[in-house]
């Protein structure tokens, strides 16, 4: 009854802030809440928003086409289908249960919408509520998380021996997708980074033409998605078996730098305190200009989601939080080294994925 | 110099309408007249965004992941690297560059950006300016959809004879992916419909554990994109010799609705009067209340665009739109028949991709 029992936290949530009526039109949140649709098809449509009620029955509002689907995971008694135009048939439908005041998550809807329902409803602007819950994993998506990343490392054992000399970064891009497919995933999590020789120093690297030399470093961040939850890590390799000098240094720099970090993570820690652990090792041996991002990010349903983990709006941690830890180091003249686990907050420490 | 001509419309499209600044946030329309970054990484964040001025030289806002991307796109002195927090910072360049109103796109911005920015600039809602634009596509934009939807023809070819009784819908699925990936396509364009049986009647059918049966039919929409273009095609098909006389029956009535909607495609028509063509045959056929949806839609950079074709809000086919047609007719108790082409409007006609 994992949905039962988040349903149960956020009215309690929602009575704490006399909140009586919430919007819930994120679609990760909308999912978490009730298993219906993680995805809408494109940016700008909707699949449908759940309305729930601090004291009574709460609602699925969806239009035809949803209707199937939205029965499989919400009782039907509760499952309003609207027509069009959709803004308005909402507005009509909340007016009708007597709702006053109803408040809406303005990171999760778009202006438009906001506008047009403000003209006919007496809107508030809610905190982030379901990200405030979904920022502590429960036992059950712990077990889907740890299958997820479980799928990331099998996938880079089977891309390890297939980069070899003159394969393109787009062909090992696919190649990877491929394999995450394969073995059960729904699709990737993000588009996969992948960047031979001085392309590891691009952050945003999109896989492209560019071949694989003899003797070259190769970095790779990829994810995908099991049964919703996200993967997320990054390895760095040399080809060859004639690394660099300053390839070699770097690795060790980012490992250790990454080793440092993850053995703070505990109950009670601040995120900026990672950060800083991984920084102030990188001020020491000299190379902290060439770490440009911060060390990490929340991860279950999305890619990126609370917590954040670097020196802005520090976060506490707490058992059942899933952070990156993901140190590099960039030189646009022969590349960057970048090196990405899983880590979860245990009760008394952490676990590596 | 497609983006150079696309701008030069947009700014006489905006002196005629007194919008001396436009704020472009729609990764499509920011794509479409830049060439930078079609999709964000995830549907709350954003890679970038466009200030584009009637009277002056425009602007890429962007984050440092994104300079080097930026910067492949669009000129160097034109290029303005925000940091943190991106809102604020936002609106700090606006105000610098002196703009008194700056015109949003209320559609494609959250309401949380739209409720800061106003506190800070003086806004104004836009109308779907660069949406006016793209709904009549250029000839490179039309080569690149026949492209595409020449590969969405090959992965038909390719998948027919391997709906073999006992095939999952979910096999099917990854079969297609892997069909328009290998054909060079960079991905799906939409999450494809693979029903068997009884699941074709459903129209947003998640492709599942069901098996093919031996004489059954078999509805499949999908579509992928090319060179940033998408397809969108749906087919029908009975596996086996012996189709029965209702599934034969629907197919003709569906295959000679589209067939009457299609021959009124040309300058001038009204979209409203597609889809009358296809309801009004299938009024005189008693079938009507079986088709649950409009006819069709707009594509492009989008799956779904403008124009709508459908019976509310119709738009006056100009040469250089290319919508889908696809009426479909859908029994719960043995499944559904669609069947959908893309179709440009010609000078004077239609050219069915």
């Amino acid at each position: 009854m994992p949905h039962a029992n988040r349903l149960q936290a956020l009215k309690k949530l929602m009575q704490s802030q006399d909140i009586d009526a919430l919007l819930v039109t994120h679609p990760a949140n909308r999912y978490y809440l009730s298993g219906f649709e993680l995805h809408d098809g494109q940016c700008n449509e909707s699949s449908g928003c759940l309305l729930i009620l601090a004291g009574a029955d709460d609602w699925l509002l969806t239009d035809a086409r949803f209707r199937e689907e939205a029965l499989r995971h919400w009782p039907q008694g509760q499952v309003h289908v609207y027509g069009s135009p959709r803004v308005e048939k909402i507005a009509d439908f909340v007016k009708a249960l007597g709702i006053g005041e109803l408040w809406v998550e303005t990171h999760a809807m778009c202006a438009q919408m906001y506008l047009e329902l403000d003209g006919m409803l007496n809107l508030r602007r809610a905190p982030r509520l379901v990200e405030d819950l979904r920022i502590v994993k429960d036992e059950g998506e712990l077990e889907k998380l740890r299958a997820s990343c479980a799928l990331n490392h099998r996938v880079y054992e089977a891309l390890r021996p297939r980069l070899v000399p003159g394969v393109t970064e787009r062909e090992v891009a696919w190649m990877l997708e491929r394999e995450f497919r394969d073995g059960g995933a729904e699709g990737l999590s993000f588009a996969p980074i992948v960047g031979f020789g001085p392309n590891g120093a691009l952050p945003h690297a999109t896989p492209a033409e560019t071949r694989l030399e003899a003797q070259a470093p190769v970095l790779i961040d990829m994810g995908g998605r099991l049964e919703g939850y996200c993967s997320d890590q990054t390895r760095t390799w040399w080809i060859g078996d004639r690394p660099s000098d300053e390839f070699r240094r770097t690795l060790d720099l980012v490992q250790e730098a990454q080793a440092l970090a993850i053995a703070k993570v505990a109950p009670g820690v601040s995120t900026a305190e990672l950060h800083a652990a991984a920084r102030d090792f990188f001020v020491r041996h000299g190379v902290a200009d060439h770490f440009t991002h911060s060390l990490g990010h929340g991860i279950g349903l999305e890619t990126h989601e609370a917590p954040g983990v670097g020196p802005i709006r520090p976060t506490t941690l707490r058992p059942g939080m899933v952070i990156t830890v993901e140190p590099g180091l960039y030189y646009p003249e022969w590349g960057g080294v970048r090196w990405e686990h899983m880590v979860v907050v245990t009760e008394d420490g952490h676990e590596v994925l």
